[in-house]
């Protein structure tokens, strides 16, 4: 695409088409299964979306489920526009120092994948990616808004990672996982993926459990010209929209052959009861830090008109909780080796 | 008791007896499933209390659940003491404006006692209460600790409630469950229950989903001898000590009245899996409300050193999301019935 297409307009045709490769990678993978079903939703403020979404039927009295690779899975992509109130842009300002100090309403546009796949095999991991961009203009002159144009750009951003959660580790898996991302961050800039992988291990954490959600990824917000409170202004890292936008693009397409290999080698692994049994309690910490403490969840949960089923998407089919559980406390066990590693983070790579 | 016995130590008489009381029904009304769990914990800064837990130890191996009553439950009795900061002081007296407006740190005491009830059949309904007392103080003076007594009460309140959560709605389960507190209110003034059930629906509430947990009941809080935000200074309702404190008692003895005759009509009730699917999406909202905006739940997730295990004591065993999902949205259905009544809730006595 030319170079001289906005940028919003390349994000949103980027992200379109990622969707339909990620889902297009499991639906291949699966062929038996039912496939994602795809669902256009229109944004009365402002904007439309398209989720896809992996479910299997309910089985009626107590039938086994279809014996698919996946259990739950969303894939959604959001391109919306609106206006910004005084206090939004405020409570903004604390995360994105990119923001100048407005008083008045200004119009946004934001546009985002975000996907979240649960397989059904306890030993195959949960992973989640997210990527998206986001705009705040001047109103448009009446010039600008007879050609279709928004407004003069007053910030922008861009903001994104991945992470995976598995049941039972696999140091094989984490380091693929890793070493993945890793290389897609690395070309654009040597300091990336260091920066991001300790963001992600901040920002994924459950504190009144005292643990990493997962094994990590990388997480990052704010990437922009401006400086960043994370990297020092020497640091080796992409500036410009064009060299962000190419970075975001690589990590973003790095998502399949980062996450894929792994589900293929544990989605048939024979597994028990009892490790089902784990993997739904670990199910239960992801609702609790999806409900409690994730930043994109509580925003929406508190948006008026936001697309709840869409934000809670991420939530797993089903979750367990437990009373004092004695899985993952009696040492030597698998599942004790991976509450070792959420509570010590590792260097993978 | 005599009346001359501090109201600190006739709260925690009271609830350690109604906890006996509660969990002794439940024991009895099934006598073949395992005992309640007793487990008695020590706070490191200060204080202890006892966990009172059901749980059916998990099938190895796809074997049916052994067919209890109960399906997951809690009942929960702290009696605890410390020093709350200034910070603390002044969150605490945007909810509790009967405290004054202190500079320094102050000794507090907190004893109260909590349940939740989750059943195992479809047809009978999850069930929640709460009662506690809370005292701030000065420090004590050499002669009041030399006598082990606490320093001189600078504020005091009772707080609690009940209400219930079905997934079927059965009016007769309803208007049972609110007649049987309301009577149980009556008895210390006519205002009560009219104000408590106003509460409990507006507390009790899911904003993002635009429907209440359950079909209430009562809830109150900073009740005391001060006038009140909810009540005008004429209104009918105790304001002493010892008033309230009978007050108090007679709505924690009406818990077992007012729910055991519903779980006891209601737990043979056959059921279909589909029900049972209903039911673990309707354990996915009461997740929601819990993690998302339940304040004790929230104010124990944030206090560092809470006891995690106890506070989430009342999350069920299993919850379900669906994307999207069709049940409660077809008209004419049991599951449209509840979604109804939840979305405007009604008078029932």
């Amino acid at each position: 695409m030319a170079d001289d297409v906005p940028m919003r307009k390349r994000v949103e045709e980027y992200i379109h088409k990622l969707q339909d490769d990620i889902v297009g990678a499991f639906e291949k993978l699966d062929p038996n299964a039912p496939p994602f079903k795809r669902d256009s939703w229109i944004r009365p403020q402002g904007g439309a979306g398209r989720s896809c979404v992996f479910a299997v039927p309910f089985s009626p009295e107590g039938a086994p489920p279809p014996q698919t690779i996946l259990e739950k899975a969303g894939v959604n992509v959001s391109v919306v526009h609106g206006t910004l109130p005084p206090p939004a842009i405020k409570q903004m300002r604390a995360d994105h120092s990119s923001i100048p100090d407005i008083a008045n309403s200004v119009p946004f546009f934001a546009a985002g994948i975000s996907l979240v796949i649960h397989p059904r095999n306890p030993h195959a991991p949960t992973v989640h990616a997210n990527y998206r961009y986001f705009e705040i203009t001047q109103e448009p002159t009446e010039e600008e808004k007879a050609a279709g144009k928004p407004g003069e750009l007053i910030a922008w951003w861009f903001g994104g990672g991945g992470d995976l959660t598995p049941s039972y580790l696999y140091e094989e898996d984490a380091v693929h996982f890793h070493r993945t991302i890793k290389d897609a961050c690395d070309a654009h800039g040597a300091d990336l993926y260091p920066t991001f992988k300790k963001w992600c291990d901040e920002y994924f954490f459950i504190p009144h459990r005292g643990e990493a959600r997962g094994i990590g990824g990388i997480f990052f917000d704010d990437l922009c010209e401006e400086s960043h409170k994370r990297f020092a202004d020497d640091a080796k890292r992409p500036k410009s929209p064009d060299d962000i936008f190419a970075f975001v693009k690589s990590a973003g397409d790095a998502f399949v052959p980062s996450y894929l290999p792994i589900l293929e080698r544990r989605c048939r692994t024979p597994s028990t009861e009892a490790e089902r049994r784990w993997q739904l309690l670990r199910r239960g910490r992801y609702v609790e830090f999806n409900l409690v403490y994730d930043r994109g969840t509580k925003f929406g949960l508190m948006t008026p008109g936001a697309r709840i089923e869409s934000i809670l998407m991420s939530l797993p089919e089903t979750a367990r909780w437990e009373y004092m559980s004695e899985l993952g406390t009696e040492a030597e066990t698998r599942e004790a080796q991976l509450t070792e590693v959420l509570k010590t983070p590792r260097a993978w790579v």
